[in-house]
């Protein structure tokens, strides 16, 4: 049998050998020799895959250079590397550098203890190599976790150095260095220093401690199973060798809905068996904590923040906590919210509830993320006032100044929930004398899951880059607000709420990678360009050719637009099933319910009045100069209208074009723009590695049926809603469409479908016949030629069904419906499903029959086929 | 999880539905919807693979066309397809052509039943298109199994006729049109009539009945496990699809040293399975029996083939089965040879054998392959006339004109057994009454089994196109003699001992599919040269580049000779152990016993005297105008001169080199040319397929570090045996090696090696410490500079011993024994394997230390380490 072995080592300890051969394989030449070690001193990363690229060394691949890039680099690149630093995160550096070269330039350097008389990398604290090389008269700035990239010529001899001021520079050094040498730039002549922008840089990962994760799309939880730390916890360690490579430095490794089972005793080891895990990697660990768990874990009476005995029992369990990882990073809470308890109970405030929680880990240095995520989920939908985006600024503005200096406050990038277009919080504007974090959602829980590809990062440099005018003159973009750079706070930063999973490739596909590698680099450096961030990645997970970097820069740099422009327009939010699955199309689950996630559509108009002047207020918590942008229709941009202003369908948009066409044309061109990256993806045959060439295409195939469900869906509705036609005719006419429910059924029943606009036609047809089939006849009426023929199915998480294409007696494809789509249980948008079948040749009168065997409880439906040139 | 799922169908039957997909994948891009089907008329064919290449196609892939290639064929290809005969056969050649345009050019041709008005591809017998189509007046006369690729055009439209005078000529007709189409040939003005070189076709297959495969190195048996046919054959008719691709109408599905079971009856309906999975695929099955059957399975007290009981017995039994499978292609019989029964217990002939068998075939319309491999294994070495070689004449040409018309006499190419260089069997030349064909070895038993890149078709057309001067003036090359040609005979043509099993590749690699596709080319038209089979099989096999065309043509079409080099130049025949595995070195495994594979090498000379003058007289069974060529030492070829010579090692060759120079040069140029092929191969990254890349680098790498065990084994053994030395000073001084006995061993002791030429120096190093380690150290003390490090240790089959290798404190590479190489029992020159690593910075006074850990009864041995530049 074949293997793909992987080999990973991170942690400074005594020699270890432990075999993961586990049979020996048949053929010499797939033969992958391989063990586990770690040794102190000589840390060895060993890495063979026979097989296929899977993604799983995602951007950290280090393969071979070539060409001219090669030669240069065995040129620049000494013979020694030095570590002088005793760290193990100084280790981590040095081997990580040992591994990336070997695998990049084919050779292995030297480890050496000593500064030598002949070229060398030298890895060390400003102090180190000072101390080492006094001669050479160091002299730099360097901020906490900085690094230092500098070519140093002695007489005759070349050295590059990896400097910084403490251990954890090191590592990020390292990995710059790594990253250049990979980018194919030169590392002869260095001079480059980097700090990151914010202090705190972590990841949110809401795994729950079963081994599920809450919003995950990549697999089972790397962290946890049934209610302790897996055993085998590598990926965890290749996690943190991921994260460091982006300077991230702290990770929460619990669902911020937290299962109040975290702090009871016997999850300490757990929680330490993690830690060690990352540390080597420089990234602290924290956790998710329930506030009620003074009283459910330590049975007090009571979790009164200002009770003592419940401030006692947070520090003792703090104390026990932190003798056991004494460098936990600290804590994340979500309290008073979506059912969580909080200070509310006991009439206490935000600022008492993070307070006694931030003072038991104060003495250990530990800090308190505390979400602003905080709102009602029972509003009266009825009061026109009431307004969701209101809350994080109503419920924190006025405790700015309350909260402790080691408290952070958390704050989602839009005053909603990371929906495909929202303004930047108002709240980041508002905290002068509070440190705060943006949180943004990596995971893509409102932007397709793992089945639609939608490169964030240009949408959180919107919110990054947005002017919050909250000191005067000075610009504020919200980067340096949350940096603590405008109002000189001592924390402040980014928190990312992670994709990651047990799946081979991390995130549940190869694309939405580079939205965990996109945070990190922002967090890292919020000035970076989209374009340098995805030319990165890509350079970095699929190799140089300027052919790759192009197409997939175009896909990914268009695409956060393209799905906005097929979900939900003009600010209207993601028109998915809000109370649902967060995934399929329903223009009304956002309605009539006390979630607040309203778009106000109804016959006559459609958006959120927001203003000052005759709706929520909303726009009136923003700085002034903000608010006077937002508050008019004059000035309030396109992109967030239907957010901040209820207008009558026909509204005339700056571009001139009416609300109502806009939201018709954005919705053809957003699937049309889907169906253009699967032909540009194809041109990429040969020039991707088979493997994720195939997985790529099949996934964007797939959301380019899906997108074609969405603009159908969210069309019909507003024309149904609004009487107004697509001046194109296009709404409510589709060429070469049959409907299921108009063709000649035999077996097949018709269903209403709901939401209706979840079906063409509203309807659908559906088969009970179990074990045996169904099937639906149409004629062909149309021209001679090749055709292709789609066919709308639904695939239902409740079973498997076949389905089977016949034109007169030839069976021209077949196929399963088991693909697992979130939470496809009824018959709606979500289980809709596209099978395109090309190259058919047609003639008039032929028969085209859809044979449909249900499969389990599904039903083997159809919505509908088309036939198209 | 992903999943890579193939369906297949092949067989034309009711309507059945078998769902193939067990658990549901988890994401949305990776569904892969199939599932199994077979419908009559409508053969649908659909093949689904996510994942990486694995060979599992061959050169069946049909890979989509790209740029002018796919236009042009969209262009020239109908969009209906027309089926006018109602064979099995022709519905596989309907449906393939069906599944290979789908794939090339993404269109689905119309199955249609008449000839339509429009463009059509048409496939139908001579006599089918003309009753369909009387006014296209079609004249021709085709050979049996012939077709004629037919561009057609009647008023307006253009038809491309299949024509054939049987069914199984459709199906060849077929496969021919889609390698055109693949080989991106134009198929719109066609006029190719083809027809088989010979009648006989045929592969045999070594399987045992237990699922074990004699000389098999591709897995397990596709057709047999635990002495009944496998549940699932679908690998059968997999085979026959590739089979009849290449124009195979046989196969023996038993190994013909034969278990005399297969002829009891409870085994009939397991062969009537078989046969059935080939039978769409116009491949008839044959099998190979025991001569001695009449009595161990019949109950008789003899197996005597003139006594009448046996013949009726035969007849009997043969009715049975020919009543359970009339379409039987009849019986491969081995009878005395190598232990296997035969006619000499009862002082009969092999006429007397054969005849017996072949009369109870002969009313089916059964063939009997009589093999010609017929030899005493107990010969005394001693004596210098006696010859193995000669004993297919003796004991077959007298015997000429005795046996049955349905018998034919099946003939190794040479007169040893599949050796490196043999010159064609001299009895080709010596039947002039009696049927043959000549026996050629499609699995690589002497040319490095699954671990050797060896592409045997040049050797194969030096058999076939060397002249027998059979005839008078006339050329009777091979070919034609035993195609029946040259003396008209009625039967006769290619059996190939193939080289398939379960592997997902077939035959244990990628390149060794190459050898069964050239065998069935050759077969079909041995007038094809070596390098057109080249460029087809890589085209079909890994698409349109020219380089990496070229690239392999280039390693393929140098690759015996390049094996000859190392393993056996001059005729010496192939050096390994000839009582052992077939595989590693053994210089002198093949003198002083019975078998006759005798080379005569001694001190004072080497090779075998064939001569009539003063040797064993072979020479002389060839035609005089062949044996006066190879009589005399001025015309003798240099190729073939120890072969049929016996000289002193200072004979000088036609080139002018001594023979001692020559085998030592040859040696070193074999090496150097899989050391040239790994480099080749690296040139084609990323332009061949990922997985497939690494595996045959892997593969290339492994080759040639055995180049280098072979090459040093024989030149130390000619070297000690000759006393002379190498003119280069290269035998016996080797640059940069160290010995491991020559190394500061700690646990290691030193263990001399047999045969002594087996490992560098005559010893080795071995562990015994279980459970501990050993080392072995030595200082380096040359130039500062980068080196790669080979480690050549010993990969035994008895456990999986762990090796590290530390230069100073540093751990630079480390592996697992892990390869299970043939019969790998002992420390000799088939477990002695190469570990490269290379890029290592040494500096003078650098401790270099091997850390071997027994695993199992493995030793951890070690043999040398070289450092090089």
């Amino acid at each position: 049998m074949l293997k793909d072995l992987r080999v990973y080592a991170h942690a400074c300890s005594a020699v270890t050998h432990d075999r993961v051969a586990a049979s020996k394989p048949q053929h010499a030449g797939r033969s992958a020799g391989a063990a586990r070690v770690s040794a102190c001193a000589t840390l060895l990363v060993l890495t063979f895959a026979l097989h296929a690229e899977t993604g799983h060394d995602a951007w950290l691949r280090y393969a071979p250079l070539e060409g001219a890039a090669l030669v240069r680099a065995q040129s620049e690149i000494p013979a020694v590397i030095v570590n002088l630093d005793n760290s193990p995160l100084a280790a981590s550096a040095n081997a990580e550098s040992v591994r990336g070269l070997r695998g990049m330039i084919g050779r292995t350097l030297r480890e050496e203890a000593a500064i030598p008389r002949e070229g060398a990398i030298v890895i060390g604290t400003l102090d180190e190599i000072r101390q080492a090389m006094p001669q050479w008269n160091l002299q730099a700035d360097l901020a906490p976790e900085g690094y230092w990239l500098k070519s140093m010529d002695s007489p005759g001899v070349h050295y590059t150095l990896i400097a910084a001021s403490d251990p954890r520079g090191l590592l990020y050094g390292a990995a710059a260095l790594l990253r250049k040498a990979a980018m194919g730039e030169s590392v002869a002549a260095l001079d480059e220093k980097s700090s990151p922008y914010a202090p705190v840089r972590w990841v949110n990962d809401w795994d729950n401690l079963d081994g599920s994760i809450e919003r995950g799309y990549g697999g089972r939880s790397i962290f946890w199973d049934k209610l302790k730390a897996r055993e085998d916890l590598t990926r965890v360690s290749e996690y943190g060798r991921l994260l460091a490579s982006l300077g991230i430095n702290g990770c929460s490794i619990n669902n911020v809905n937290a299962n109040p089972r975290i702090l009871s005793p016997e999850m300490l080891p757990e929680i330490a068996r993690i830690a060690a895990a990352f540390r080597p990697w420089g990234v602290r660990t924290a956790i998710a904590i329930d506030f009620g768990s003074p009283k459910t874990i330590g049975g007090l009476d009571t979790f009164d923040p200002l009770d003592e005995k419940v401030a006692a029992w947070w520090k003792t369990t703090f104390d026990a906590i932190y003798a056991a990882i004494p460098d936990l990073a600290g804590v994340v809470l979500k309290a008073d919210s979506e059912g969580r308890v909080g200070p509310s109970t006991y009439g206490r405030t935000h600022a008492d509830a993070a307070n006694v929680v931030a003072r038991a880990l104060k003495p250990h240095g530990g800090i308190l993320l505390y979400r602003g995520f905080v709102y009602d989920h029972h509003m009266d939908w009825q009061n026109l006032k009431n307004d969701r985006g209101r809350a994080a600024w109503d419920n924190f503005q006025p405790l700015d100044g309350k909260f402790d200096d080691n408290v952070i406050i958390q704050i989602k990038h839009g005053p909603i929930d990371f929906q495909v277009r929202e303004p930047a919080s108002p709240l980041f504007g508002a905290l002068e004398h509070t440190n705060q974090a943006i949180e943004l959602q990596i995971t893509q829980e409102y932007f397709g899951q793992a089945h639609h590809t939608v490169f964030l990062v240009p949408m959180w440099k919107t919110a990054l880059d947005f002017d919050m005018h909250a000191a005067g003159s000075t610009p504020t973009p919200v980067k340096a607000l949350i940096a603590g750079k405008t109002f000189h706070r001592p924390l402040g930063g980014f928190v990312g709420v992670s994709n990651i999973g047990l799946d081979d490739d991390w995130s549940g596909n190869q694309l939405s990678q580079a939205n965990l590698y996109g945070y990190g680099r922002l967090a890292w450096n919020p000035d970076l360009t989209s374009r340098q961030i995805a030319a990165e990645w890509t350079r970095l997970t699929f190799g140089a050719d300027p052919k790759v970097d192009e197409t997939i820069a175009s896909i990914q740099l268009s695409s956060w637009r393209t799905y906005e422009n097929y979900t939900g327009p003009l600010g209207l939010q993601t028109l998915t099933d809000i109370v649902g699955n967060h995934y399929g199309v329903n223009v009304e689950a956002s309605e009539r319910n006390g979630w607040g996630q309203w778009h106000r559509a109804d016959e006559k108009g459609v958006g959120m009045d927001r203003t000052v002047a005759t709706g929520t207020g909303y726009i009136g918590q923003y700085r002034p100069a903000v608010a006077k942008v937002y508050e008019s229709l004059q000035t309030c941009p396109d992109d967030l209208l239907l957010f901040l202003h209820h207008v009558p369908y026909a509204y005339r948009l700056h571009s001139g074009k009416t609300v109502i066409q806009y939201i018709y044309d954005s919705h053809y061109e957003g699937a049309a723009a889907v169906e253009q990256y699967v032909q540009q993806w194809k041109t990429l045959r040969g020039l991707v590695d088979e493997r994720r060439y195939k997985e790529i295409l099949a996934q964007l195939e797939y959301q380019a049926g899906q997108a074609e469900v969405w603009r159908d869906a969210v069309n019909t509705w507003f024309h149904r809603e609004s009487h107004i036609d697509d001046t194109a005719g296009r709404v409510g006419h589709y060429p070469g469409r049959v409907e299921a429910e108009a063709m000649t059924l035999d077996g097949y029943a018709v269903r209403d479908i709901t939401p209706f606009e979840d079906a063409s036609g509203g309807q659908a047809v559906a088969c009970a016949a179990r074990g045996g089939s169904c099937s639906a006849t149409t004629k062909f009426s149309g021209a001679p030629g090749w055709y292709s023929l789609r066919v709308q199915y639904f695939d239902q998480t409740s079973g498997v069904s076949h389905y089977r294409v016949w034109v007169g007696k030839q069976l021209i494809d077949e196929w399963d419906a088991d693909m697992q789509l979130p939470r496809a249980i009824r018959l709606d948008s979500t289980s809709s499903t596209r099978r395109l079948i090309p190259g058919i040749a047609l003639r008039p009168g032929d028969e085209i029959r859809i044979e449909g065997r249900p499969g389990g409880n599904e039903q083997a439906a159809l919505d509908y086929i088309e036939i198209v040139k």
